[in-house]
Order: structure tokens, then C-alpha cells, then sequence
């Protein structure tokens, strides 16, 4: 039976391109192994497979009796479902450790670094086994992607040599003209419903035993949500009436390099808390200065305000 | 702030070994780190320490405040008490995943294999750093202490490739015959009281919400256990009334290569349902042929049957 690999539910660029890689870095490994994604590929990851003759992923939302490589998170709310039915044997990842747990020894790679990939690049650099040129070109999107071309705080050293190394295997000359296209698509708003904005980059998190949702929505400026931010705040609102205390919405200005954080809350005073801010306006939201990553700037903050 | 460097409670062999050897690992890194243990050193391993010059880490048992490296446990009941007060930076594992959690991205190093020390020496060798002499033949022993001399199921060839390298390093020329010696000390049983022997490598467990004891006593020939059997029930039974659903014991015998385990239990059938055999005699016991390892032999069983 051939190991699924597969990443976090509404799958972004890392989760999809490391699903790949891994896939590939276990076969070589030996064991029999297939990529899976959670739900269809975003425009900018699209576009990415694209670019270096990538099959998107099969759709798999279930891990009932099967071998499971994770990547990019270790968060029961954001895995396959049924993975207490599965077995989860490999792990690489970026995030802080989650609540999945297993009955069986494993592998494990996680580093505290800006995109997972970057920890799988020096999976195979362990092993000595070569990375196809395509799948090196995907890394290397999947690195800017998630470092916002290493304008994120989560941008490390290591992201960094990762990136020289992947475009040389790729043969990319320009990464960063690349990179730009790449989050132009990401970071384009035009047209698209206000409820496929909120759910483009969405994760529910268990904080201090509440139901807390975080969605993500990066664009190069952020004039070009104004008309759509009311919207936006009613899908918010959607959301925690089903069954959260606490959803935001970050809606980051990569250029400016901070977010406005869309706040609906049981208790926004824990959002105001965990920001040192104050939640105000008409559309009830804080300005956070140089807030790029939910990762490293949001999720620690709220899960100690939440403790 | 030093990084704190703890294995688990009760520590045997690999876990004292691993924390000092994080600790000079993270250091050469250039972190500030320090090993301690939740316990004293038990007299095999102090013969190791002795045999290469090492001091036995300090002993603490709280990690409030404090930056932590966990080694060779991610089991919330085996680790530093206040973990959740404190903050996990780094793991070396090759256990199954436990319920730690982090509100932090973080280095992990989990590996499928005999013994942390295996993990720990590919780390020192993918940073390029030099094993100091001592520890490396501490490490050495750490692997032959927690594979049995190769003996156990949990062996791999990643365990046996490092005990070459790490005995060239240590400049140990017969390192089975310094095994040897070493699980000689560790399977003495002479004189020594059953609650201690109860305790020499005991852990707990939650299975499917319950609270589980399992404990260990390695020994060259189990007739050397003859007398002192009914005693180690009797602590079994004590360690059961203080609020645990199961304990079992395993009397290993190293030569025969099985295991005689002792259960206490409010439902002794899970326990045959797990190996699939019968609990009997005066002594509520089982023999389990084959059986060498808790890790890999006693605790995924035993967590199928109580999920």
C-alpha cells in the first residue's frame, strides 16, 4: 500500500509543492509513495505546477486505514481526517508542533524555518538523492511564496541558500521576477467572491480550548480591498456562527509590510491583548505594523492571550 | 537564559547520554545549553560516565520559565513537570510521537530508530560538528544500552553504522565486550529492593484516556528474578491503587530473548487482546516469546487494545 503524503486543509503553495516532493523523495527512499492534496490547487500554485510541468496533486481527504507522510503541519484540525484511523510514518514541517499524536515510531523533520520545502531540500541533501529539475523549480516558488519573497520575519538564512541552490537545479535565472508574478496571481482580488478570499488561506486553530480561525489574504496593495472589506467582515461573521469563538482575517499590504486584522470576537479584548492594539473603526479591525506571518506574529501572540 | 537539555523521568542510559550530548551539540552551535536529569544516574550508567570521564547532569524537574530541549520523550507524563510553562525549542527523538505541544516553531529530529544517541550522532555529523571523544563513547554505549547489544527489534542498520563510527571516535577497540559489562551492571539484581527494581525503567502512559504504568527489568537469565517475583507484583499493585487503570511489568530476559511480563489490571483481557495470549499462573503473568522492546513491542499493542 503506498504511503499518501499529503499537507493542511485548504492547501496553499508549500503544502501542495512539499506533498510533491516528499512524494518523490520517499519513492527514491524506496517506499511506495503518491502525493494527495485536500482540495484543489489556488491560482498561484497553478500557476507554479504550470510553470515546471507539474500534475496537481488527487484530491484525499480521508486517512482511514492508510500510511501517511505529513507535510506542513502536525494540527489534527487542519490534517486528513480520520488520521487516528491511519498511521502517520514521516513528518516534515515548519510550524510549531501540533496535537497529532502516534502509536508507532516515526520520522520526523521540522525546523523552525520559513517554508517547509526548505526542510525537504535538506531531506535530500541527507540522503545524497538528486532533486528533479521541476520539482526544484517548485520549491523554489513554494520558499518565496511563503517568505513573501523573503520580506516575512519567518525568511531565515536557511530559506535563503535553500532558494540559490533550487533555482540553479531549475535553471531560473531571475527568481524574483518569478517570485512577483508568482504572488501578483496570489495576490489578486479582482472579481473574486469575498467568500473565496476568506477561505484562500484559512486554518482553524484549538487555542486554550476555543475554536479560533485565522484567514490570510496578502496583496500588493491594500487599496485594492477596500470595496470588498465589508464583505469580507460578514464572512467572518459567517464563520464564527458556526461554532468559533474568535475568526480573523489578516488582510497584509506585502509592500507595506503589515496587516489589518479583520476582528470578530466573543471577546475581542483577548485580540487586543494578544496585539498590545486596540480594535476599532467601522469595520471593527487594528493596524499591525509589520505583521506578515500568521505563524510567527499571530498565532503565538493569540495562543498566550487565549492560555 | 541557557537552553535546559531533559530526557525523560526515570532516565536510563540514552537519556542522560543524549541531554549532554545536545547540550555540547547546541553549544558548538552556538547557543548556551546545559543537560540535566530528572534523576539520579542509574548504575549502568554511571559506568558509563565514569568509563568516559563525564559528569552526571544536574538534576531539575520543572521547566517553568525556562527554554527546553527535550531528548529521547515527547510524552507529556515523562517529561519536566510545567513543560506548558516553559518553552520547547529543540527534540531528538526516536520514540512515537507524544502529546507535547508547542506554541513555538521549533527543531525536531525524530527518527525509527534503536536509540536518541543514533539520532543525535547524524545531527553532530549534518552540522559538520566533531563528537568529542567522551561523548561519543558514551554514545557509543547509550546505542548497545537501548538495542541490547543489536539484540532488540528496535535495531536498525543506522544504529550499528553509527556504533562503528562513534567506537573509532572513542577509540573503543571490543565495544561488544564493553556492552557486556555494561548490561551486566544494568541486569544486576542482587540485594536490590523490588521497588527499586519496579522503578529502574518505569514510564507512564495514556491509552485511550487511561493511565498505564509499564516497567522494565532487563536481565541476562530470568531465574535470576525467581525469588524477588512476588515482591515486584506486590509494587505493581501498589503502583496500580495510585490511580492507574494497568501496570505491567517486563522481566526480559536478554539471552532467550522474550519477556515475562507481570500485569495488574482492571481488565486483564485488553492486556491478552494486545498479545493475543493468556495472563495466568500464581503470578498473573505472560510470556512473550520474541518480546525485547516496551517501545515497539509492548506499547503500540497496547494502545490498539485500550483505543
Amino acid at each position: 500500500m503506498a504511503i499518501i503524503v499529503a499537507g493542511h486543509k485548504n492547501p496553499d503553495c508549500d503544502t501542495i509543492v512539499s506533498a510533491i516532493a516528499v512524494a518523490d523523495l520517499l519513492s527514491k527512499r524506496g517506499m511506495e509513495a503518491v502525493a494527495v492534496a485536500q482540495g484543489p490547487a489556488t491560482p498561484d500554485t497553478k500557476f507554479v505546477l504550470d510553470k515546471f510541468g507539474l500534475a496537481a496533486p488527487a484530491i484525499e481527504t480521508d486517512a482511514t486505514g492508510k500510511d501517511v507522510a505529513l507535510v506542513d503541519t502536525t494540527e489534527m484540525s487542519q490534517v486528513l481526517d480520520n488520521l487516528d484511523k491511519g498511521k502517520v510514518v514521516f513528518v516534515a514541517d515548519h510550524h510549531k508542533l501540533g496535537d497529532v499524536t502516534t502509536s508507532n515510531p516515526l520520522e520526523m523533520w521540522v525546523w523552525p524555518v520559513g517554508c517547509s520545502c526548505t526542510v525537504i531540500k535538506s531531506i535530500y541533501d541527507f540522503y545524497g538523492i538528486e532533486i528533479p529539475k521541476g520539482i526544484a523549480g517548485a520549491m523554489l516558488c513554494a520558499i518565496l511564496n511563503d517568505t513573501v519573497l523573503y520580506k516575512s520575519p519567518t525568511c531565515t538564512d536557511a530559506d535563503k541558500k535553500a532558494c540559490d541552490v533550487l533555482a540553479k537545479i531549475a535553471g531560473v535565472a531571475d527568481f524574483k521576477a518569478l517570485g512577483m508574478d508568482m504572488l501578483k496571481i496570489k495576490g489578486s482580488v479582482e472579481g473574486i467572491p469575498a467568500v473565496d478570499l476568506m477561505n484562500r488561506d484559512y486554518k482553524d486553530f484549538n487555542m486554550g480550548g476555543k475554536k479560533v480561525g485565522i484567514g490570510q489574504v496578502e496583496v500588493l496593495d491594500l487599496t485594492l480591498l477596500d470595496k470588498i472589506k465589508p464583505a469580507l467582515v460578514e464572512e467572518c461573521k459567517k464563520l464564527q456562527a458556526g461554532g468559533r469563538h474568535t475568526v480573523l482575517l489578516l488582510l497584509t499590504d506585502i509592500m507595506k509590510e503589515g496587516s489589518e486584522i479583520l476582528v470578530v470576537s466573543e471577546n475581542a479584548s483577548l485580540v487586543e491583548k494578544a496585539f498590545g492594539g486596540k480594535v476599532g473603526g467601522a469595520l471593527n479591525s487594528m493596524w499591525v505594523e509589520g505583521c506578515m506571518s500568521r505563524k510567527k506574529q499571530v498565532v503565538p501572540p493569540m495562543e498566550k492571550a487565549f492560555a
